[in-house]
């Protein structure tokens, strides 16, 4: 089954919201099987909804559509649907109960807006929507389903999950997809793409590979399509599992994994616990920590040392140090990393400072310098990068790149723990 | 002028990510007096895209890609562009030169595939990636405008703003539109609707204000069009002045002004020092404030006590206070935020402690339940706050709440001090 998605909103259109409404849709049917062929935005406008749902008639066979179920005038998706199919509106009385309802329980009056919520096409299947006034629709022509909903996505979602899919799998229509997404650290693309392309080359051709790259983290997105779940997800793992033997140590998760999360789950099974001092990175390794749940199993704490004088009375860091290296420099890191592992009692520590920008820079040291280290049981480490001038950048990459970097010195340490 | 972007990438339809190039350049364009009309998602895939170009085409006068660009061979929309237009690839030294000094400043040599990168089709103008090493491409036919992006939002945004926008700008079709948006905290949108009615019914034809809420922040954009950039913006600017006594202390900055900046102007300006000590908040706070550039003027640092041990002995939190009251309490948010101004010897100190969740929630203090304190040369104070259970928004509202809320205690303690 091939899907298109329409939504319908000039705020879409102008940038006011991020639709993501979209993109939720499309992975759950993907997940149901259901091939997304395109999504396609539109003006809440008739003879632009008209010409969209015409194409999309011609592409595919389900046609999900979003937005403009609302009571206001600028609504006009139902009035065009009824157009499109030759139907025309009327009284729906389940849907009148349900909306009278909502109201009574909130102690409010029904206006004439509301009432008309309560107007469906003919021709339709009305599909209950839990959470709000505005139900679903469901038309049929030919071969091709047409499924309208409201755009507000709280509304949407219940509409999908207690009405749409249920009535697609028990349409018995559906192919099985599955995805998996091995997350990697350290390897450009393009050397990525060389390392393993003989396992790329050597797929069976129902598994798809793609790239999705980002400066620093490439994931590989596998999609498998067939019949038989078990058998898709079996030989999807065997395939994987082939790839760990290539990446042992550049996969660093799968699906939804984080940097941080699994440098914590690498902490975790080994009973470790970390703290971390920042300079240029001004709390944003603690925040990408804090953001996964149960940090507090291995997060000790940190330091934001963003003034010198916190680099010495809090880390420890000696003044002699900080005057004869500057505070940029691969003392002055060791000596935080040191400092904030010895105040706050953990295995390891990470400390980093740099200069984010844009100013501080200096010929010797440009924007962009950032020097890391590690305090761990055995050693202490330091290292020097060089990011671009871009400020908010540098700061997203700094921490990134420490948390790769505390993930590999880890695994060096207890190689035994190595947890994919 | 009329626009439709298309954005390419079978990431976008499978729903693993959400499609924030569309909206993003939505509004750049938008603010640049471009109307979007449509925007469509599609495969990579030759024959889809071959498809989408040809709609669009019949469609609009300006037509931005995208998506698939990158060095692997999943990257299909170059080549198919070439088919489109009836071009071939040839080899573009300007941007060889650019892609080998990327490499050479990182010690990485290129390969086959990045020398690749350096072919465009022979009949486009290059645009420049000053982010990346695949190249923007600006083709025209009839008059119709195509340009071709990479899709790593930065790299997209590089793009847009030195290239793109400028060209289309000098293309003399644009009208001249300028905006400016006021930003306000502390009142609800109905209720500001209200106290600047007269206001917004006094404006002149020519500039529209548009509202643009959030739950706790309100946006006005005011949008000037006509013919000449310095009376346009000098009537916005008497517009400005005027809301500005209307709202005076709700105002806390202009266009790209943060809460954080804000709050840092006032301390600058009083010759003022903060520190923050962050439990729940986890970094967030203290990544906010280092986001700004020249933070360092008025920012001393902070702690992350995510353990109870570091409250103690790090920030000097009683055993007892923990003990009797929970870590989550007005008394252990006073005592944070004294500690940490103590440790740090600054002005003012900024304190959260609350459960951020999924877990550690109890019926007395459910997951949402948040202390903050702010302690400050003459006030020790704390207050409470209930957020939802989704984690990483707890940890955002927190945030943003206690950095709206310093803003407001920096204003009433030093009253002269308006920086708007």
């Amino acid at each position: 089954m091939i899907a298109e998605i329409i939504t319908i909103g000039d705020e879409i259109l102008i940038g006011q919201i991020v639709d993501t409404n979209s993109a939720w849709l499309a992975g759950k049917l993907n997940l149901a099987g259901i091939e997304v062929y395109q999504i396609t935005s539109v003006h809440d406008d008739r003879e632009h909804i008209l010409r969209a749902l015409a194409d999309a008639e011609r592409r595919v066979d389900l046609v999900l559509i979003t937005g403009g179920l609302g009571p206001t005038k600028d609504d006009i998706t139902r009035n065009t649907l009824c157009e499109y199919f030759g139907m025309k509106l009327v009284f729906h009385e389940p849907t009148f109960a349900q909306i009278r309802d909502r109201f009574l329980k909130r102690g409010v009056d029904l206006n004439r807006l509301n009432q008309d919520q309560a107007l469906v096409p003919d021709g339709c299947t009305v599909l209950r929507n839990p959470e709000g006034t505005a139900p679903g629709m469901w038309f049929e022509r030919n071969d091709t389903i047409f499924i309208s909903m409201p755009g507000v996505p709280f509304e949407m979602k219940a509409v999908t999950e207690q009405e749409v899919l249920p009535r697609l799998v028990n349409s018995g229509k559906l192919k099985v997809i599955i995805h998996k997404t091995v997350l990697t650290q350290g390897v450009p693309e393009s050397m990525l793409a060389m390392r393993i392309e003989e396992w790329e080359n050597s797929l069976p051709p129902f598994i798809k590979l793609a790239y999705l790259p980002n400066p620093m983290l490439v994931r590989l997105r596998l999609t498998a399509t067939g019949r038989d779940t078990e058998l898709l997800r079996e030989e999807l793992d065997r395939q994987v599992e082939r790839l760990k033997i290539l990446l042992p140590v550049e996969i660093y998760g799968f699906d939804e994994d984080t940097m941080a999360g699994s440098a914590g789950k690498l902490l975790q099974e080994n009973h470790l616990t970390i703290a971390v001092a920042e300079s240029c990175t001004g709390g944003h390794i603690a925040h990408l920590i804090t953001l996964t749940p149960g940090a507090s199993a291995w997060y000790k704490g940190g330091v934001v040392a963003y003034d010198n004088a916190v680099k010495t009375s809090v880390l420890g860091v000696s003044e002699e140090v900080i005057r004869q290296y500057g505070a940029v420099s691969e003392q002055t890191a060791l000596a935080m990393a040191a400092g904030v592992r010895n105040l706050m009692q953990s295995d390891f520590a990470l400390a980093t400072t740099g200069i984010a920008g844009p100013d501080g820079g200096s010929e010797e040291k440009p924007v962009g310098t950032v020097w890391m280290a590690i305090a761990g049981p055995t050693k202490l480490i330091a290292q020097k990068f060089v990011f671009g001038n871009n400020r908010e950048r540098n700061i997203m990459r700094s921490s990134q790149t420490a948390l790769q970097w505390l993930r590999r010195t880890i695994m060096e340490e207890f190689p035994g723990h190595n947890l994919m």
